[in-house]
């Protein structure tokens, strides 16, 4: 008998190995030192192994975590106060963004990433710059991150329509420092729990010559460039002013798009731009729900995928999602995929769910390490109860109807244990290594500070929100 | 002092009375006798009356309970089992539905109408044949009803492709007089809480001769016909095979549009026959999840709103829904609009949200005693809890973003407390009128059984779901 941390036995087990979902019936999983030390029939289980601690999860469904690709965790403080309307960026979010203190900064990022634990998620995937809060958080609280910083050398001003960005090589230095910084202060820390990535805003935010400099920099250093790409008719703009090119050609030209190249959204990206990035083996990370509120648009990720890239899927912002649940992704991933297509059976259930684990996993190069149920893993797992409306009742034959109803009915709320590299983060929908009651009081105060700080300008911007509140639709 | 039975302290009341979302800030509702009898300031609430039970919802929103316009409660049994796949009917539903008794038909009934009951919706709109199990659990566990009982002339059985459907007078006859008894026995019963409706299936399942019947009979009883109105191809095969005209026109031709009709789906409807029917004072349900899932369509609720039609919101069914969340059905019909008309400006959160409550309320005829809180109308009322995540923070000013949140984030976990009719169903998120364990260790009964006799003719059509299960894609 060999002696491991955990043991848990199961009667549904879904490894996400293989081409499909892994499906395991009366099997369980030996953890130990964090990472997975056996998948085995639940007997020999018995037989070969016991542990300090047991978990009979013969009522929930086992899966790994999910990984959420694309966050901006520090918008959690600004949740709910951007959607429904055209210019999000303007009219929205920058009356508020303009108030929002660092450590208000921080304090959403502790809401946004306690949300995507609590829903499943053990794998969170930051971006943006002021980003240390977000990084000592996730450490602190035993998830995995996989944080990208943002690099840029537009200066922060209000530009008017049509004009061009300004470039400042100081501004752009000092940012690609605060990257380099982080990467030396995280990347790779306990055990490599975190990963840090670069991450150039996108083609209009930066210099030719800084987009040069960070890949030379991110390819020493072995990690990857994690870049917004081809995200709207602001950025053609932008790119055609300066360039007379659009972003993606312009990037290929350069040599940009690589394995070790991961793009996000794509929003208005032609389908022979599309191609052009999947064909150089960079992935794509797609923000359904986010890109849906926002801009109204189904990004390519089918197309992406038709031509051989790898897709994962990401929970973008609290203000245009509003939340940050990867449960919400699957599905709007699946829907506006079947309506964009008008046809069911694209982007099935267990596709979404794929590029919720282990695809998101290859899209942002941690799949050696997390994304499926494998021996030598790390243990990133959650159990699912079913228990609950939701997903009842469960059959078994002639189909499964789980992953189903995981992705089409689920709400988060059945996720009822989350362990990451070994480490029980949520136990019983509890959470152990944070306080959400703290977060959030902690977070209400921060908000209230900006509302009140917010108004003047919210008022004179007069967007939709604003016509709204004086006709009482808010 | 005057005694009611119930007061409710609120900070946030959203009355969804007048054109927007009446929003009141401290104020309070007295119910007594099912009925709202004041909704004041909390200081004049607490001068004029005093209650049997006081409860203060200060850390709550107070709504009217959302509404639910087309339900097939007793697919609940059969949840998961049909989607990701054309021919949603014949190769998802058939074999299963094949195999469903009476018992497990209402025992998915209750699954159903518990799960929407959790997640905040206070009327249930069932509709279907064999629904007295469906009208008795509705009674017993004092929620509204508004059920549709379903009359079709066309036999049921398998016919071939572009084969007319057989009328059976007498099966119609049958249909009709279980129509009338259920009518007898529960239409307006406890004051009103449940209606009856006329529920002919569509045009192309029963003949000219019945359809005619059925709107005098209804007349008649001063009550209202829910029908699912063009619905896809195979409607339209039927209707211009059999009479060379399409469901709308020839439904115009014999009168059938009027205040009194309720139109479910019009899923591939065009322009101008939507703008015929919304002229007509009918009004449409609209099951964006559902139909998005199963079809890959987003239905035509924007034209028939701007042609001044009332819309309101569905679940329809737990096969390819696959869930009964109205909250749900608040954010996909928000966002599948925005993506149909690719502006982020359509279907904002105030305007769903009053599809599910108030617009709701019209589309189906009750909102004289439902829909808004207003003095007079029934005390259907939810709590929505906003110590949650996804709630998190609440913003008053300078907008107000609970409503944003409400659709966009909330799951419908976040629902704390039900009443009915002033009755309260649940509290502190638990049912006190029904028993959730037994509900589901029922199901899973009869899903088992169901599983079991299904699988030869599963195998047999041999549709997407079983090429998943081979390919341990499920």
């Amino acid at each position: 008998m060999e002696k491991v941390d955990i043991i848990i036995k199961t009667k549904h087990m879904y490894t996400l190995e293989g081409e499909g979902v892994g499906y395991l019936s009366d099997y369980g999983v030996a953890i130990d030192r964090g990472k997975i030390k056996a998948v085995l029939p639940v007997s020999e289980l018995k037989k070969n192994y016991e542990a300090e601690k047991f978990i009979d999860a013969s009522d929930k469904v086992l899966l790994p975590g999910f990984i959420d690709g694309h966050m901006h965790t520090g918008h959690g403080v600004l949740r709910g106060v951007a959607q429904d309307i055209s210019n999000w960026m303007m009219e929205g979010m920058a009356p508020f963004e303009a108030q929002r203190s660092i450590e208000a900064k921080d304090s959403g990022s502790r809401l946004a990433i306690a949300e995507a634990v609590l829903n499943g998620t053990t794998t969170i995937g930051d971006d943006g710059s002021d980003i240390a809060g977000s990084c000592d958080f996730i450490q602190k609280i035993g998830v995995r991150g996989n944080v990208s910083v943002r690099i840029r050398d537009a200066l922060m001003k209000t530009y008017k329509a049509g004009e061009l960005y300004i470039f400042d090589d100081n501004y752009g230095e000092k940012t690609l420092n605060e990257c380099l910084d982080i990467f030396s202060k995280y990347h790779d820390i306990d055990s490599g729990r975190i990963k840090i990535r670069f991450g150039p805003q996108g083609p209009d935010f930066v210099s030719l010559k800084m987009l040069k400099k960070v890949k030379k920099l991110s390819k020493e250093r072995n990690t990857k460039i994690h870049m917004h790409l081809q995200q709207g008719s602001r950025e053609t703009k932008q790119m055609t002013g300066r360039y007379g090119v659009r972003s993606i050609p312009w990037l290929d030209e350069i040599g940009y798009f690589d394995e070790d190249f991961i793009g996000i959204h794509l929003t208005d990206a032609l389908e022979e731009e599309v191609k052009i990035v999947a064909g150089r083996k960079a992935s794509m990370i797609l923000c359904s729900s986010s890109i849906g509120i926002i801009d109204g648009i189904v990004p390519p990720a089918k197309i992406f995928q038709d031509a051989g890239g790898i897709v994962g899927l990401g929970s973008d912002q609290a203000l245009g999602n509003n939340c940050h649940n990867i449960i919400n992704e699957m599905k709007l991933t699946a829907i506006l995929n079947k309506v964009k297509y008008e046809d069911p059976e694209v982007m099935p259930a267990w596709k979404v769910l794929r590029m919720a684990t282990i695809e998101n996993a290859k899209a942002l190069g941690i799949d050696k390490i997390t994304g499926s149920i494998k021996e030598g893993k790390y243990a990133d797992l959650i159990l699912v109860d079913l228990n609950q409306a939701s997903l009842a009742p469960l059959y078994t034959k002639p189909m499964r109807n789980f992953i189903p109803n995981l992705v089409y009915s689920a709400r988060g709320n059945e996720v009822d244990t989350v362990i990451v590299a070994g480490k029980i983060i949520v136990e019983n929908k509890a959470p152990k290594t944070f306080d959400m009651n703290e977060i959030l009081q902690e977070v209400q105060g921060h908000a209230d500070v900006i509302g009140e700080r917010a108004t003047a300008q919210f008022n004179e911007i007069n967007g939709k929100n604003a016509v709204y509140m004086r006709e009482n639709k808010l």
